[in-house]
């Protein structure tokens, strides 16, 4: 296999953005993440793919649970403040209001327009993402209208 | 939890169109999916979501292995052929040729601009779709200029 091949053609799968939360005691972590999908109707799953060595896999790992936050067309901004590290300051996450999910208190941010919160029920520790299975228990939808961002509409490539 | 909340918001995730296909000794099958994400880059691995109560399961079951064919912008037509069951016919998969990949033997419709040839490593039974994770074996590129077809442009929705 031609690994500048194998490159190209993985960069030719479809994604869009989105902002991956947990929370662990009093520890949040937030991390903008592609390599999403729901993977189940019934039960509703979700699977996801994170940074095995990243402060975002051990929460969701500590916490077994994860939320969801799903960017709109005109927030490529806010999904780059999320490729910094995680920082709380007066009282927002990387410069963003936010909100405790329901269930787990993983942080939903409030200027995005919908969201899921899950229960991790099965992960696949095989390469350097870990893949979490989520099952969803909570959603939220702020605006119905929101057109969602893409990779595409970004210029930038993960995956490869 | 409003069901219909939960629907809305998973209608929002956004996913690229491939028709998937595996072979088990003479037997082929595909099927159009959308439910697909590389999950590592080292070692290069992929997640794929396959509804458990199909041939194209029972195949990628059996022989451990599938191969993922990227669809073009403008192959709508051929999404919708593979929403059929599998048929081979003068030498053609539900209307279209095909070749054996290198490793496994699943078809790859040559028609097609990109495609990826995985061994199975992991599997998550959970919900009504089984996930498949599977490593790079092999791969292709035959259109290098080709734009993939996107669920965002078809109307269609898989999800919710």
């Amino acid at each position: 296999m031609d690994p500048e091949v194998r490159k190209q053609v993985l960069r030719k799968l479809t994604y869009g953005l989105y902002v991956l939360t947990a929370r662990h005691q009093q520890e949040l972590a937030a991390g903008t993440v592609n390599w999403l999908s729901q993977c189940s109707f019934q039960p509703p799953l979700v699977m996801v793919a994170v940074k095995a060595d990243s402060r975002l896999h051990a929460l969701v790992e500590a916490s077994a649970a994860f939320a969801v936050n799903i960017l709109a067309a005109h927030q490529k901004d806010v999904a780059q403040a999320f490729f910094r590290p995680t920082q709380v300051e007066n009282g927002r996450l990387n410069g963003y209001a936010f909100e405790p999910a329901p269930v787990s208190g993983a942080p939903l941010l409030v200027d995005l327009p919908a969201w899921v919160e899950c229960r991790v029920t099965d992960r696949v520790k095989r390469g350097d993402h870990t893949v979490f299975v989520g099952e969803v228990v909570e959603a939220g939808l702020r605006d119905g209208q929101a057109c969602p961002l893409e990779m595409w509409d970004t210029g930038w490539f993960y995956g490869g």
